[in-house]
């Protein structure tokens, strides 16, 4: 065995998502032959990071300031919300660069399975927003999964007594997609929302 | 996107074994979200273990003590050198703890493909080893691929000329295998290599 201050590494390594123990022992062996060019610039990061990022408490995203740079940001659109699982989703929205509105995050999706409902999630405080005025669209960008769409029909019916738009990601086709590859739902669904061309 | 400093990160990140930007981003929302509970420990461990963790002169193992606590113990014969290639098969060999003796760690194979030749290798450290006498056995626990016999064959060579007994490990059926779900080769040697029962 090896050190056991290796093996704490490893065993708190192991516990991120897509890391095993044996990824986290090879993992720790290539920063250990690195320890200059590598280990150093990682540790120094990780500090910065845990030390400056805190949780937006408007939108719930990840940035050095509160509000986060997009909440404080004059060129978005405050009364445009979209509505997102997670910091995660965010970001992949954002590396689009196609919304200059603002976002909440909820933190998670309804799943009855999971044990998560209504208060698990960050529900009420979307519903404050709305209910303080201005907001003119909000838009679900949700998971197309089942706990995804039903978190959407949920929220709907809390936002029904709202003059507001609700609009949500549309389904299809992905770019590059074969027909032959795809899905049965996803080309079902593509085929009943088909548009004029 | 998100805050550069959590991108360099990432950047970090993903340049290790078994990562990509993807899963790199999502160990750091992971961790960001555990911050007390799985964040400061990991970033405590990592400074431990590079504070401390330290290269056996002897046999490269890697350890808190140099030389290690392998080649320190008197409880191993100093006479029988296990050859690896690197600490992750050497650590791989003491978790089954079968073997009592001590090890030598080359850093790599051989290979013509990867411009590694022998003096990229510990083979002079070993060669050393041997020259200044009491080596009674060399195991040579190196890769079963072609780089990897290629370097037994090569240090076979290079061994010729002391009277010490060198000896590889076993090639055949692992443990639990189905013959049927096999590559040939192995079942091959497996089947020329057979075994009085």
């Amino acid at each position: 065995m090896s050190a056991p201050e290796i093996e704490q590494l490893i065993q708190l390594l192991s516990k991120l998502p897509a890391f095993g123990p044996r990824s986290a022992r090879r993992a720790v062996l290539y920063l250990l032959n690195k320890k200059e060019s590598h280990f150093a610039p990682l540790m120094a990061s990780f500090q910065t990071v845990y030390d400056h990022i805190i949780v937006c408490p408007i939108c719930g995203n990840m940035d050095t300031q509160a509000p986060c740079s997009i909440c404080q940001n004059p060129g978005r659109n405050p009364n445009q919300i979209c509505v997102v699982r997670d910091v995660a989703d965010l970001w992949a929205l954002e590396r689009t660069g196609v919304y200059k509105g603002v976002y909440h995050t909820l933190g998670g999706v309804l799943s009855a399975l999971d044990g998560i409902g209504p208060e698990e999630l960050h529900i009420q405080s979307l519903l404050d927003k709305v209910a303080a005025g201005g907001v003119e669209e909000i838009i679900f960008a949700l998971p197309a999964t089942v706990e995804g769409q039903t978190t959407v029909h949920y929220l709907k019916d809390c936002l029904k007594d709202y003059p507001i738009h609700i609009s949500a990601l549309s389904r299809g086709v992905p770019i590059g997609g074969e027909l032959d590859y795809l899905d049965d739902g996803t080309l079902q669904m593509a085929f009943k929302a088909r548009r004029d061309v």
